[in-house]
This record gives C-alpha cells, structure tokens and sequence, in this order.
C-alpha cells in the first residue's frame, strides 16, 4: 500500500547483528521517536535504560536465559514502566498518591508497549533489527537490582538494536478472520482455521530448521501452557508496588 | 532523519473526523499491519472488533464516558487481550491449560498494544488520524457483555480511525534525560526537568484552549493520583480469567 506499511509487515526479529555501532545521536532520535507514541491520560511512564557497561550487560544476558545477543548487540536498552516519576510529580506539589491499582498497573505497562513499538519501527525504518527479550522477566528481581531500579518503577522488556546479520523469513501469522471479528466476538469457525495454520507454521520451522523442527501453532502453544507461566511475577511486581489492589 | 520517523513525531490525537469512510480492503491492511508486530512467544494474543453497527457504536460511546466520536468515527476497534484462543490450542490437542498468571496476562496485554501501535502508524501513514479509547475500561463489564467476550478475553482498548477533521498542536513530551537513562535508574536531577517541563505544558494547554486550562504536567499527575484509578479493574479481570495468581 505504501513504503510504511511494507516495512511493518516486513518485520522480523532479529538476533545476529553486525558490529557496526549505532551513534548516540541517532539512538536518541529513535527514543524520541518512542515518546511520540500515545500515552495514556498522558501519564508518560515510560523509562528506557539504555544499557552500555559490557559488565552489566553480560549480567543481563544471563537474566534473560543467556541469550547471548543481548551483550553484543550494538545496544540494548531495557524499558520500565515507571510511576515513580508520578509519585515526584506529587511530591512536588503536597499531594497523595494513590498506587497499586492494576489499573495503574496495566495503563504504565501498555505505555511501554506503544513507545517500544515505536522505536522499533524507527530502528527498522534507518535499516536497524530489533529483538524483543521478555526474557529480562525470568529474574526481574535480579534486574532491578542490577539497573538500581526504586519502588513504582519495573523492567517490562529488554529490545536489541543492531545492523542485521542474518535475513530470517517473515513468520507467518494467524489468518485474519481469527483475530479480526466484526461486532462480536465468535470464533464458531476458528478451531478449522487454526488447523489450516498449524500447517503453515510447521512448514516454516521445517524449512527455518533444515527439518530439525517441526512444530504447528497450536502444539507449540499448548505446550507452552502445559507449564506455569513465571510464577514469581505477581509477587516480584507486588514488592515493587504494583498490582495490590 | 526520515520520513517514517517523521510520522511517528507528527503523531497526536485525533478527536474530530471528516465523515469519508475507511473500506475494509484498507481496514484489513490496517489490521494485517498490526498483526506483523513482534508477539511475545509467538502467542499471537490480539483479537481486534470491529464495531459496526450503529447501536452498539451508541452504548460503546456511552460506556466511555460518553465520547460522541466513538460513534461517529469512520471506524472503531476494540482491541482485546485473548487467550480463549490458546485454550482452544489446548483442546485441539487434549492437552491442559495452565491460566491465570499475571505474566500471562501482560503479555497478552503487550501483544495488544505492539499490534494497536503498528495499526495507528500504518494508519497514519495513509493520513489517517487515530486515538485510542482507554474509557472502554470505565464500565469493562458491560463492553464484555456487549461484544460477547467469552472467559479469556478482555478488551484493553479501543481505537477511533477517520480522516482528520482539525490539525492539533503536537503535544510536548517529558525532556529526553527525564526518560532516557543510561546504566542505571537515576533521576536526581528530575525534579527539576519536570518542573521546566510543566512550563512547557502549561503554555501548550493556555495557547490551545484560548487561556481556558492551564494546568502543568505535574499538576495534572498529581490531580490524577489523588483519585482511585479504575478499582474495579482487578475484580473484572479475574472474573474474566486474568491475574488469578
């Protein structure tokens, strides 16, 4: 449709990069970039740590299951959501907060979400990959330390910013009728569309993977759910002051 | 630095459309855009709702706080966080669900926000205007109920798409140093940002209402936390499956 809509559908993740570095100057375009995004009732609560010490990098590799591009990548930056910065904005004028809504909770995160998204975009608009690390949510606890995080602020995720070194396939997504509904929400026919997927997505991790794997959605999602799902996160985000009510 | 990141810094708010249409074929690209955005374990949790008809636009308005644009815009979208979805991964291969983690429940949440986010560039990028409808979120039961929304599914928020009919001021954001950090979480010199900031936000506030509101950010932060935020919100989500432990 056009070159803006070509280039978010061509997104993939990206975890091999190159060593050429990425310039202060043009990270900090890419952050503003991420501050444009839409905030809800303005709250702003983003907070990005751009993450330069090879030591700590390392340190947050490891938090991340050792993934290993997250200490080589020319930069990784770890976005917190961060209340933090409200609680000053009271401090500053004699008033009380109210914290520890999942209200609160859920708008700072989603603040996040849509600056990342942003950056994300930018990055890959100047030729940049990026990746993702959720992974930074094995041991928030740990993150928090390591990065001297206060109370009302948490890390969300970590995104690696690099010149790709590597052109995987785009990942095939769920067919649209699953996840566009019109009026109401029924997924009377989803179960066959999902079959019709499964089969695509095997497809993909067989070619990606030379046949090492073979894996539908659906399997690969129920076999997820078998597991628990970071069971530590409720009380990790409790102790830092969210979610208590 | 380009013209995407140019896009991505032109955004504001659009609250007052022109009545040209948005045909599917354009809304599908939106959406298909949307769906090209990073998932978190290829979890694949966005559900869009497209909301067509006249009478249900009318309660959904009403449900946010009585935004008249809600109904008008050319198109509205409920976004909502879905793991029904992965439930029926699990049927299909008699396989058990583990739910109702919070971990779960963000990244369901994230997916939504990184799909919504894409959405709002691609429809930018096409000279559209946008704002997201976080006010679903004042009355989230009736909504559910309106769109059918089975267990396992909750709407995050809701998005106005049309043609521009005003052209809004760019509205100033938080200065970089105040939400880029660099190692660690430090924000001894924030105060004082946020307080040359507020100036910023209350001319912006003066000059767009006429000298009606000047309010600084601060302000109008510290005026938002001295009310409770949406308590309802935990109560709702569990009944709907989410943040259960």
């Amino acid at each position: 449709m056009n070159a803006v809509i070509d280039l978010l559908k061509q997104h993939r993740s990206i975890r091999k990069f190159r060593p050429d570095p990425i310039d202060q100057t043009t990270l900090n375009t890419l952050v503003e970039a991420g501050q444009a995004a839409a905030t809800s009732s303005f709250i702003q609560a983003c907070t990005v740590i751009q993450v330069d010490e090879a030591a700590l990098r390392e340190q947050l590799a490891e938090c991340a299951g050792n993934q290993a591009y997250v200490a080589s990548a020319a930069r990784f930056l770890v976005f917190c959501a961060d209340m933090r910065r409200h609680q000053l904005a009271c401090e500053m004028h004699d008033a009380p907060m109210q914290s520890g809504f999942t209200e609160q909770f859920l708008t700072a995160s989603l603040d996040c979400a849509l600056f990342a998204q942003n950056v994300v975009v930018a990055a890959e608009s100047i030729g940049l990959g990026a990746v993702y690390i959720g992974g930074l949510r094995n041991q928030p606890e740990r993150v928090a330390e390591l990065l001297e995080l206060p109370a009302l602020v948490y890390p969300v995720f970590g995104l690696c910013l690099g010149y790709p070194d590597q052109n995987p396939e785009i990942k095939p997504r769920l067919p649209l009728p699953v996840v566009l509904k019109q009026d109401r929400y029924d997924d009377g026919a989803d179960r066959e569309r999902i079959a019709a997927y499964d089969a695509e997505v095997r497809e993909y991790y067989r070619t990606r993977t030379g046949g090492n794997k073979e894996m539908s959605w659906s399997e690969q999602i129920s076999g997820m759910l078998a597991r628990e799902a970071r069971p530590h996160m409720l009380p990790f985000l409790q102790s830092r002051g969210f979610l208590k009510k």
